[in-house]
Formats: structure tokens, C-alpha cells, sequence
């Protein structure tokens, strides 16, 4: 299923282009300007002593891999010798104080040298499966593998200590990722313990008291500790964690045949899809564990909703769509990568949100001395590093990559799950021209050994147009192409007001506009103040606006209630006319801090 | 202006007449078994000692003078010989223990003796002031003057401590009351040192560094001392002590005739009426210092509003309409009493709410382990007592002595403020026989002294008939009365739909539904589930109810979104049609724990 990945396609044009592009020339710079400032690079040169300011954190490690990931991943479609010399120095750093076992880590070997795998919550394994899979990709992309060699050392070392000997003070990574990245080097090198060792973790989960011993309830849940993975019907706890997980968990379901397993998975996205999801594709409803929380709980103003939760709802959503051929794995992918991932990361490419509210209000966000605010609101402009900066490096290695979502195979079936301007090398060779999702039209010609190509048909799609016939199964168009492939596939891209669900009590007579995958929001720049009071008309007319931030904007008529005096009034409700502008989500707060909303009032 | 008081006057029939008898027979007895429970009544014998349990707490003095006072005021129009009878013990109590300056205070008598008047938040001279209402209040309903006497030597005590020495630790009281207290006791003792004190701490408060020193800006606003009164703009801070203290400063503009204070309460009452006020008559829109928030903030769902800033809203509010004659002030008076202030008693007159939220969800209240919510929410159902019990005797004082609203005589003119039924006997005697507010027809007859009767007609009222001549006047009908008095006042109280300001972000799209001074709300228990998805027709005919909570309660058509299995759907969103029952807004919480709503969404 691992055949048709990224680095076989090349994005040709359209949206991820730009996208791209802007990741190679901007981003990938400007989060390593602000690494090496805030000491993470040279962390990697294990010179700290105690006493000494900027002191490595538990988690630094992870941001550099994820970033060496990225890099390569760039490298692996262009030259860039400053990025590339950067990638060595860190990796020489790395090798050179890796101990004997392949062990590093640069926070225990300065700080707590004889800690090692001793605190479950100090991110030691996450950092590890990060390393690893950094190693793989700079191997794949350079052919230098001096890194991966040291990696596949520290994972037989992660065996002997985890598996043969049990002999830490836990069992399994207190945050799951290692478990993916062993898949990704059992794939990689074929070497099988590798994903026997991802397996143990996965069946450890949630059964052994070594790992629950110094946990409470809150605690189990948080860690994914409290029941066996393959017990699950809701998805619970940090968002974050509990999605790398399933991510591997889909893998070794798949490696398996583990139909237990891959049931569980199913359960878990069911219970994401249709209770616990914010319409932006990303999840995660409070701050507190960065947690899911019960159904329905989806608050709009306080959406913690973190960059990296929608990253990973990708990674586990687009396993499935691989595994199981069933449109609304992709559809999930579609939701999270055009929204709650995209919003992460400034149009110019430099500044990071952590969290992506589908609410600003800057009048009641501020702190007033005398009424410190009782809730907690996310920040209202991107920064370009936090002193937990995992989303930023997520960025650099997610865009480079976005193609590994396109396609895969399954028996004579070639499976189109995304649709990108972009050319496939690979047993097949074929050409997707389309400006998609700015409109619905997507040309895909050339050959492919496959007898049949599969389109998927976008849930949100209700009419479309196809050249060939077809037959239509779970979201997928299945088309014969033994003769050749010169596909024309036309969705239809109205733009559409989207209901909540009555139990979402937060948007309760409130609509979101969306426009193919793409959810739109307006801000407080372009419509003034009290947006939340601001109603559009739900049979009114949409026009396509300028294309501000690559997608077009949205035009509509909007109802401001008038000004009144009185706070509360029983004469009828006046309203003016307004011009409504709405913009891509992905794009709010570009234009300086104003109101924003997803969720509009219906007049 | 102090010249017809509740003493004057007996409830004979209707709303008042009912809630009367609850806090006769129920009530009062109620709060004084869970203040007995809770060692309030026993730690006036000052017999604590260290490292004992149930030590004294700084505010329990007050708990107990207000439940006396509000029995005295119950002793004024019934012999209660079992209350009476442990009035006597308390006092006796109190007189026993208090040293030879007349000051007493259970909590500094055995806790921390050399501490006396050392900490201005630990609310001796808020203990003292409620005592000296007390006093006042059993004086005069038994002729028991002991301890009025020994509350006359302490106010010399603190007038020499606080005034003519300033030796104390701090020069105004933390926690104001004693200000509004003085001026009764001056009122009733004739004598005018005890206004000069009164004066004195209002012009001292927010002008002295004393009081300053030890607070940060946060405090200085939460205990009303970062500005001098009369150079007040807004409300701010602390709700109950900002409205006790202001509540004073109007007594203090009436008696010295101080335009430029009387100018600052106006500000801070239209601050309150345009831009901080809920639609039930209560203020606090954070448990945060229990405090105003900025204008336009007043969420429903984490609305503090306390019972007693419902109460003092009523006291200030209720001083400024005897004074100034304009309908604003009386009207809120009415907002307050029919709605904040009741919802904090159960029907049954035993159960007790100190926040009164404005929307109840209980299933997302709850605190699931995986997910501590990340904000605070009052609690769903009454409870017979608190830690900080504040609120049950303010009710035990305030219901009883209700008819302190009513009226108020000017040059001449007999200002009718409040509709109940009723017999007037003073200079005047006047028989007023209504239902209101179940219905808005008021018949008053007899005969006054005066020469013209101004009647309130509400702010909420569009149309009236008099059955006399009249000229309306900032909200006041004057009827020349020098014939006798034989006024019938129709007021028109059709059901209307109110809107909120369009800065109130938190209720837009909605509307509430107001009857009279009545504000109404939804409750689970009636309605079922999701409320707020429910939507009224703006146009729909409302029905009055049966009268389960003493008024008649509303019935309209109501439309609830149908079921959906999607989380997201763009299909029309379809709706079942529902009888929707409208409860007054004070019975809220009286059948279980349920969903409740003021602000209703518009079809």
C-alpha cells in the first residue's frame, strides 16, 4: 500500500505549489533562524552544564527531527546546499554524541544522565521515533546514512531495554510516535523486528501496570492508558498523542491483518467524525490535556484545536483511505489539510498558530484589571516559535509531503484520493491538471498498469460529471482504463451553508460557508465589528471575490442589526444592509488582530 | 423622603403576600437551623479556643444580624414567639461578650484579639454595620433597645478609632455596609455624628494612601478605592460592595444636599442600565472578584450574578427612584426584584442560589475526567446553605420589608414606585388592590395628605388607561388627588420578545421573552433537550399557562432542529414543531436538574 508516495509526484501548479514553494523559500529558514536562537540546534553538541542558561528541553530533539525530516523531504525535489549543510552539522552533532547503544538524546545525556528511560512523560521515545524518522528521509533524499545506521542501532537498543529485558520504569512511550516511525523503518530497511517491536507497544497499551502505576484517571486517559487499544469506542484524552497512535495502530492492523485492531480504528474515527470534530477538520475542544472532550463539546471561541492535531487527524485519516477505500477517510484528510492545518501557518509563511479558534473576539479577550476573564482564549496572531514549538517543524515536513495523500493501490485499482496539479512517475504515469479546490474541474490523462482507476467523489460533491462511465462504491468512482487514461472529472463547487448538528449547542442557529473542502470565515477587517451579531441571508446569492489569499473570497449580502442605545430593546429588530466578504479560514489573522467567525447567524 | 416604610404598609393578597408567608414559615426558621448547623449562632458566645474546630470566621457576625434583622422585620406584622426567643439569645450573646467600647466581633474576640481593625478585607466594620441594621430593625419592631444601645457606644468606638484618632490599621471599611448602616442609625437616633462618620468614609474612600498601600490595581478596583467617588465614570469592581457603598453616597447626596456625588451615582447607574446590566436585574458577569466586566460582556452560561448584587442593585437603585422621580431607577427596582433576586430562593423558601446563571447545560457542565472544563460554571441546583452565606438572610430581611419599595412622598407629591396589594396606613391611607404582576390592573383608593399621586408606568409598558386626568413625566403620571383617591391603572402587559444590544455578542440571534417586569425562561424539565437549537416564531402568539410558579406560566409554538446523524450537513435544516412552555425565569431549578434558557433563538 506504501507505493505511490510524494517522492514520485511532482506538484506541477495550482494551490499546493504556492504552498510549497513558500515552505522551501520561507519557512523552512525561518524556523530554523528561530531553533538556533532559542538553542536547539546547538543543544544537539551536548555541551550543557548545570548552572548554565538554556537548559534542553525534553522535547527539543523532536523539533530539530521534524525539521531534518522536512529539509529532506524538500531535498528530495531540488538543490539546497545551505539547508542540506545545516541537516549534516546537526546529524554529525547527533552521531558524534550518540553512546555506544546508538542512544541520544539531548536532554538526558547533560542533565539527568542517569535518568535515561526513567520518566514515561519525558518525551524520551517520542524524540527517538522523530530521530528515526528523520533518518529515514534524509537517506531516502541524500543517500547518506550515517544517521539512519546510528537509528536503526538505538531502536535494536529500544528493543533490548523495552521488550527483552523490560528493564525501564515503563513499557511503552509516554507520547505514542515512536510506534509509527518503527513501522516506517521496517518498511524502510525490512527488517521485521522493527515492526514487531511497534506491535508489543501497540498490545503493551492500556494492559500492563507498569506503565498505569503512577497514573490517575485523568492521567490514563491523557496517555491513552486506560483501557487495551483494541477495547476503544471513543476517542479520548490528548489529541495529539491519541492520534500518532491510531496512525501506527492502522499500520499494524494493516501489517497484521488485524481485523480486532482495525475495528477499533474504525470505531475511533466514527466517533471523531460524527461527534467530536471541528467543521475545520482539526479536533481537540479545551486547553486542559489538549484533549478531546464529550461529544458534541465543540466551542467555538476557545477550540484549542492544535496545528498538530489536524496534521495527525490526516495522518490517521489518510491510513485508513489507503486500507479501506471508503470516501470518508479521504474526505477527512480534504477537511483537515485546506483548514485546521492550513491555518496553522502565516500566507507568508513565518508565523505559527498553535491553536486555531473558529472565533476571535479581541473587545472580551482582553484582560481587564479589575475582571481577569474566567476562560481562556487562544492567541490572536501567529508568532514564529513557541517554547513548545512542534507545530512549526510539523509545517516544514507536512507541505513538502502533501502529495503522499494522493493516491495508492489496491489489487488491479489505482485509488485517487486528492486532487493536485501534478505529474505521478512511478508504474504509472499520469498528468493531473486542475486548478483545484479553487474550482472542481481535474483532467487526469496518461497510463497506468492498473486496469481500473478509482476517483474519489468528495462527500461534500452532490452532482459531478465524468467522460467515462462508472460505477460508484463508498465515495469512490470506478472507472475502467485498460484503454488508456483521459479522465475529465467536473464537481460541482457551489458554495454551501453548513448546519451544525442541533447538539453542538455552541453554533446553535449559526451556518459555516463552505466552498468545495474549504471552509470560509469573515473577519472584523473587511466587516467591522460585532460579528457574531452580523446574519446572512441562508437563500441569499455568494459571488467569487478577488483571490486574496489564493482561494477566492466570498461576497454576500450580510444584516448588521442596527446601533441602540438601549442594552435591551422589545421594538423590531432593525437591521442595515451590509456587504459580507468572507475569506478562506486558513487565512484569518493575516491583516493584523480583528473579529473573526466561522459560524455566522442565519437572518 | 424616609417617611413611608414597609412598617406602614401590609401585603394583604397576590405575588408578595405568598412570598411573605414563605419567608414567615419556612424560610427564617430554615436558615437559622443550617446557621445553628454551622456554629454561626453559637460562636457569639465567644467561647472558640484555639486549635478547636469550627473557628469563628470574619463574616459570620454579619450572617446572623441580617437573619435578626430580617426577623424583626417579620415580628412587625406577626407575633413569631420561637424567633424571637433566639433574637433574644443573640443578643444577649452579643451584649455579654462585647468589651467596654461597645465593640464586638465573634470572629477577633477569640481568634486574633490583637488584631483589631489590622486587616481592612477581613470585614469587622461590614460585621459592624449589619449589626447596627439589626439594632435598628429589633428596637423598633420590639422596643428592645439593648442592643441598639450597645451598637450606638460602638459606632462612637469606631468614630474615635477611625475618624477622630486614625489609629486604626486602615481608614474605610474593606467590604462597605457600615456606611449605609450609620446613615440609618443617624436617621433613627437623631444623632448627626453618625452621618458626619458615614460622610467622612465616603469622602475618605479611594483619596488616602493608608487604605492604598497594601493593593495592587486589581484590588483597588475589586474594593472601590482607585478613585475618589465623586469622580466615578463606570461601575467597577467588586458588585455588592460597589452597590452597598453606593446605595450610601445616594443617602449621603440626599442628606448634604451633594450634587457633585449624586452626578457620580447617576454615571455609574446609566453605566449599569446601558452597558452592564443582565436582563434579570443582576449585575456580575465573573466570579472573578464577583465583579463587573467591561460593557456589552454578560454571558449567560458563566453569569456570576449574585443573589445579593440583585439585592443591592434594588437598594441602590430603589434610594435614587425616592430621590430623583424618574421611572429608570424604580423600573430597575422592579427588574431586579421580580427576577435576580428571586431566583435566588427556592419555591419551597429553603433552597438558596448565590450565582444565578442565565443558561444551564448540564451536560456539558459536568466534568468529565479526561476533560476538566475549562470553565467555571455556577452550580445547577439550590442548597440550603453556603460557607459564604451571604445571600439566605438578605433574603430572610429583604422579602419581608418588600414594601420599602413602594412608596415615597416629595413637596407634595405620594410617588407610587411598586404595584402590590395592599394597605397603606400612614398620613396616608390608601388601599391598593392588584394582581400584579399577573395581570397589570391596579385599583388604589382611600385618601392622602397630599396633594397629587404620581404613578410609575413601566418602562416596559407601551400603552396604559387612567381613569383621571394626568401629565406624564420622566415616567410618573400625576393625578391630582385633592378629591380623594379612586385611581384605576390599566397597564397593557402584552408577552413581548426583547433583543439584546448587538454588543452583547454572547444572545445574538436571540431574544427573550419578558411578561410585565417578568422575564421567562425554557427549562429542560418542560422542553426536553438541546434548548439552544430551540427557536420561537417572532411573530407566534404566546398563550399564558397554568400558574405553576405563582404567575401564569407562557405557551408558544416552538421549532426544535430534527435529528441528524452528521455532525456538518448543508441539506435545509429541517425542523419539528414543538409546544414550547415558558417558566418565569425566578422558578428556574425548582424540579430537578435540567437545561434552562433565557435567550432563545428567533426562527
Amino acid at each position: 500500500m506504501d507505493n505511490i508516495r510524494f517522492t514520485d509526484i511532482n506538484i506541477t501548479g495550482g494551490f499546493w505549489k504556492e504552498k510549497q514553494a513558500m515552505a522551501v523559500n520561507t519557512t523552512a529558514k525561518a524556523v530554523y533562524d528561530r531553533f538556533a536562537e532559542t538553542h536547539r540546534f546547538s543543544a544537539l553538541e551536548c555541551k550543557w552544564k548545570e548552572g548554565e542558561p538554556n537548559r534542553p528541553h525534553i522535547f527539543w530533539d523532536s523539533d530539530v527531527a521534524k525539521w531534518i525530516e522536512g529539509v529532506a523531504y524538500m531535498l528530495e525535489k531540488q538543490e539546497l546546499p545551505e539547508l542540506e549543510a545545516i541537516c549534516d552539522e546537526a546529524i554529525a552533532n547527533i552521531i558524534n554524541n550518540a553512546d555506544e547503544n546508538g542512544y541520544f538524546n539531548s536532554h538526558f545525556l547533560v542533565t539527568e544522565q542517569d535518568k535515561r528511560f526513567t520518566f514515561r512523560s519525558h518525551h524520551e521515545l517520542y524524540c527517538a521515533g522523530h530521530l528515526i524518522e528523520a533518518a529515514i528521509a534524509y537517506d531516502k533524499a541524500t543517500g547518506k546514512g550515517d544517521l539512519l545506521k546510528l537509528m536503526c542501532k538505538y531502536a535494536d537498543y529500544i528493543e533490548r531495554i523495552f521488550k527483552i529485558e523490560d528493564s525501564a520504569a515503563f513499557r511503552t512511550p509516554g507520547h505514542p510516535e515512536l510506534e509509527l516511525a518503527l513501522v516506517k523503518l521496517y518498511r524502510y530497511t525490512g527488517e521485521k523486528r522493527y515492526l514487531e517491536l511497534s506491535k508489543y507497544f501497540i498490545d503493551e497499551r492500556g494492559c500492563n501496570d507498569k506503565d498505569k502505576a503512577v497514573l490517575d484517571i485523568f492521567n490514563l486517559l491523557y496517555t491513552q492508558d486506560e483501557i487495551p487499544m483494541r477495547d476503544r469506542e471513543t476517542i479520548e484524552g490528548h489529541c495529539v498523542r491519541a492520534l500518532y497512535l491510531y496512525a501506527a495502530a492502522v499500520d499494524i492492523a494493516e501489517e497484521y491483518g488485524d481485523k480486532e485492531l482495525l475495528a477499533a480504528c474504525k470505531r475511533v474515527f466514527d466517533n471523531i467524525e460524527k461527534k467530536r470534530l471541528y467543521i475545520t477538520g482539526s479536533v481537540g475542544s479545551t486547553h486542559i490535556g489538549e484533549a478531546f472532550t464529550p461529544d458534541y463539546h465543540l466551542p467555538a471561541r476557545t477550540a484549542y484545536t492544535e496545528t498538530c492535531a489536524a496534521i495527525s487527524l490526516a495522518m490517521f485519516s489518510g491510513r485508513m483511505a489507503r486500507l479501506l477505500h471508503e470516501g470518508k477517510y479521504a474526505d477527512m484528510v480534504e477537511r483537515a489539510i485546506y483548514n485546521g492545518v492550513l491555518s496553522g501557518i502565516s500566507m507568508d509563511g513565518r508565523g505559527f498558530f498553535y491553536e486555531n479558534p473558529l472565533e476571535i473576539d479581541p473587545d472580551f479577550n482582553s484582560v481587564n484589571p479589575s475582571t481577569v476573564e474566567q476562560e481562556r482564549y487562544p492567541i490572536t496572531q501567529r508568532v514564529e516559535v513557541f517554547d513548545c514549538s512542534c507545530c512549526p517543524p510539523n509545517m516544514v515536513r507536512f507541505i513538502p509531503s502533501i502529495a503522499d495523500y494522493m493516491y495508492s493501490t489496491s489489487g488491479d485499482t489505482l485509488y485517487v484520493h486528492q486532487y493536485m496539479d501534478s505529474v505521478c512517475e512511478n508504474f504509472a504515469k499520469l498528468t493531473m491538471k486542475t486548478n483545484y479546490p479553487a474550482d472542481g474541474i481535474i483532467h487526469i490523462s496518461g497510463h497506468t498498469d492498473m486496469t481500473k482507476i478509482a476517483l474519489r467523489i468528495p462527500g461534500w460533491c452532490k452532482h459531478f460529471e465524468l467522460n467515462a462511465d462508472y460505477t460508484l462504491e463508498k465515495g469512490y468512482a470506478y472507472i475502467d482504463v485498460t484503454g488508456g487514461v483521459d479522465i475529465t472529472l467536473k464537481l460541482d463547487m457551489p458554495v454551501m451553508l453548513i448546519n451544525p448538528n442541533r447538539r453542538i449547542h455552541d453554533y446553535a442557529g449559526r451556518v459555516a460557508v463552505q466552498r468545495g473542502p474549504v471552509v470560509y470565515c469573515i473577519e472584523g477587517v473587511d466587516n467591522g465589528k460585532d460579528l457574531r451579531a452580523m446574519a446572512i441571508d441562508p437563500k441569499g446569492e455568494f459571488s467569487l471575490g478577488e483571490n486574496e489569499f489564493i482561494l477566492p473570497n466570498l461576497m454576500t449580502k450580510g444584516f448588521r442589526p442596527a446601533e441602540n442605545d438601549e442594552l435591551y430593546y422589545d421594538s423590531q429588530e432593525a437591521y442595515e444592509e451590509v456587504a459580507l466578504k468572507f475569506i478562506p479560514y486558513y487565512a484569518f489573522a493575516n491583516r493584523g488582530e480583528s473579529e473573526m467567525q466561522v459560524w455566522v447567524l442565519k437572518k
